[in-house]
């Protein structure tokens, strides 16, 4: 069984980043991230922290925009402004939202040429119609983390569990790109684990805490885990019961360690190629 | 076996289309439709008439424009003016395309609010994102058909042969919708048989005439065939090899006079949507 290193791919991942940003810099452009964070939620607070530690690093300029206790107009409002602002590349929009807007409502004010994290709808659907788009960056991790295994695709059975618009649909449409079989369970899914454990590859984006056990893994699958759940200690746990799968996969991502280390790298790399134009 | 009747599920629609017509010519608009046809096409010349009949017949006013040997850029234009026609309610491209231009190309000129048959690919991504868009109509018919034949979807396990973006995609994405189990097959899926038995729906969007047999059919499932592929006698076949498929199905759409003149029936029913704005 091999435990996947998400740390180490972001890393190599990161050092093509520093590249194209230093490309970048020497032609005049740094490039721009703004986060729009319109919540004083905790966990998201400790997350919007930790990307703009890694955008600096990286040499990219990271623009926090507070808009605590804003309403949805202000918020729809500061989109438009940042989508038509120039010296801004890359666009994303933190949760939770203030009450009676959603993400999908949010996205539409994005412009999907600065969307790194492809939460406009006109993104989700270029990339349904192989269009040029950014994928959300949770999506594109689950491939990136399979191509660098080079875990076969082209004609594989993977099972995606989830179907939300930010990780098991847009992660769905990528696998099927890549010429893979895709069936999409959800909980209407009768005996899902039937249905996993024909899986070469098994994708766990559901949300909920070691949902997934030995008896949804095919002997010797590769397991995507994009679960990152809170646990009561202040920790952090995936969909897969890491430890009861770990004698029948033939590779797992750990959480923390594995999607989230990655997705940041991606989030980055979008926004240089979004800095390029 | 249950020969399911198109022919009456689109009479069924277009009362209702009928009656929307009326409403709304009572209140002073006339809905309707253009149809471009970049293409002198004979297949497609029949296919534009039969539209034309059915529209005239629930009283939508159906606008061809020929634009045979058309350019890109002619094309394009003529879209985005109807796009912006306040008397147009609706706009469908045909196919095939002038050289060097494809349909999610062209689409991307299409209103969405006018883009009656799903061909931009924002209206496939709102689609997905559960946000209010017109679905291809083929799409469309296939769960349309479902539903009226009172086919379960909730959990079932549906299986899509067939990743277009007019069809296999955005069906998937509308059984989805319906919380079934969706697998989608393709081209490159490995023992696609061990993967079609699976489905209590087969929904076949392959374009290959009678590629699929009763080997790939599971007793008592319900055959969705969306294929029309010519025969050489000037006839129409499906994917399906029905004669082979019946004794196996609990039910399956005949071709012609399954999908077909559902689809069309859609399509009108979506220029009505799109009039009432």
């Amino acid at each position: 069984m091999t435990l996947i290193d998400g740390r180490a791919i972001s890393k190599a991942i990161l050092e093509g980043v520093t590249a194209g940003v230093a490309e970048l810099r020497a032609a005049g452009t740094t490039p721009a991230l703004a986060i729009v964070v319109p919540t004083d939620d905790e966990a998201t607070a400790w997350y919007v922290r930790s990307i703009v530690r890694a955008a600096e690093r990286v040499g990219i300029e990271a623009r926090r925009i507070d808009l605590h206790g804003t309403t949805a107009v202000e918020l729809v409002t500061e989109l438009a402004a940042l989508s038509a602002d120039p010296a801004v590349h890359g666009i994303i929009c933190q949760t939770p939202l203030p009450k009676g807007i959603t993400l999908d409502q949010v996205g539409q004010h994005i412009a999907p040429a600065k969307d790194v994290d492809g939460a406009n709808p006109e993104s989700l659907g270029r990339l349904a119609a192989g269009l040029p788009a950014f994928a959300p960056a949770t999506a594109q991790a689950v491939v990136e983390i399979l191509q660098r295994e080079q875990t076969p695709l082209e004609g594989a059975d993977v099972v995606v569990v989830g179907r939300s618009n930010v990780v098991g649909k847009p992660a769905a449409l990528l696998l099927l790109a890549e010429n893979a079989t895709v069936t999409i369970c959800h909980s209407r899914t009768r005996d899902l684990a039937a249905h996993t454990r024909q899986g070469d590859v098994l994708v766990a984006a559901v949300g909920r805490a070691r949902m997934l056990g030995a008896e949804h893994v095919k002997p010797g699958a590769v397991v995507i885990d994009v679960g990152t759940n809170p646990t009561p200690d202040g920790g952090l746990v995936g969909d897969v019961d890491t430890e009861a799968v770990e004698p029948v996969a033939g590779a797992i991502t750990p959480v923390p360690g594995g999607v989230g280390p990655v997705t940041t790298a991606l989030l980055l790399r979008n926004v240089v190629t979004a800095a390029r134009g």
